[in-house]
């Protein structure tokens, strides 16, 4: 639904007219667009750990949430885990789905593309062979993920996938993102 | 701390019997190491959607949860949402730092390598001109992910880290990873 008060215009409840003087300061100022996110996790025991998400960097300034979100991450019995959390490849997952949705409301906005629902589903292959070294072929993380959409939109499906291309944890999965690792001794 | 109940060996909080078990049995049954996670997503308004994962497949039977994780996405109001939960590439962070600790004590209780205590913070630089359209030449994803750990044990750092390594979601994040989509329309 589009909507508009007398200064913006909302598009999928997205605001397209601080969407776009936010596109037009980073044409400006480049520094603008630099963000930095991060969280922090504390081993519980075997398989549960708990997340926290809270300040993150942006636009030129720290940003400190009154609250940080938590998270459990656990692993489910079959995997010698309590089940108290979702798994870390189940989280994946979920950062995958949050995204995609996300960049196409965002994106449809932009482009004046109108979306009436998004709903969608996700499914990952795992060789636990790589993981437990048992196979050396096996790579250690998914095989391949599947998504599947459905989506209220008189726009055309081919466009609906062009959009959910742009989200950056569809980025970080299909492309190599280096880590770099540091440990201290306690 | 090494536990030792008549039958099983405790290390990490890890049942090393039982894991070490899992091992030979997917030597003689590969099948069993085949798992499938899963994740269901639904839009609810600008940048704010909600996940569950709940059932998944492995060790050759479907397993379902009595009651499904929940998660909120959102943006930050800087990137125009509500706040009412994470982002979606802060849980990926929270997804490494789950898998990399959960990887350190599983493959070190593995190795008879005891664990006291794992803390560690994630931060990714995130370039948003490539999001935006801005720049065709910055990534859309993380940049680079940097990685802290302090941990409390007498093996090498060395060692920590080459266990980390093992982690699914760092091949994930490390390697390409091909994902399928498919849209319809409602």
């Amino acid at each position: 639904m589009t909507t508009a008060t007398k200064e913006n215009k909302i598009i999928n409840g997205v605001n397209v007219t601080k969407l776009e003087e936010t596109i037009q300061t980073v044409r400006k100022q480049p520094e603008v667009a630099e963000f930095k996110f991060r969280a922090k996790n504390k081993w519980i025991d075997g398989g549960e750990n708990k997340i926290e998400v809270g300040d993150f960097y942006g636009a030129c300034q720290e940003h400190t949430r009154k609250k940080p979100f938590t998270f459990t991450a656990d692993e489910p019995p079959v995997l010698l885990g309590k089940d108290q959390g979702a798994n870390p490849v189940e989280y994946v997952l979920a950062a995958l789905s949050g995204c995609m949705t996300t960049t196409i409301a965002y994106h449809a906005a932009l482009q004046g593309v109108e979306i009436g629902g998004i709903e969608s589903d996700y499914e990952g292959d795992l060789d636990l062979k790589g993981l437990l070294g048992v196979d050396p072929k096996a790579r250690k993380g998914y095989k391949e993920i599947r998504v599947r959409f459905k989506v209220k939109t008189e726009a055309e499906r081919e466009k609906i996938v062009e959009l959910a291309k742009n989200s950056p944890v569809f980025d970080v999965i299909t492309n190599p993102t280096p880590i770099k690792i540091v440990v201290e001794k306690e």
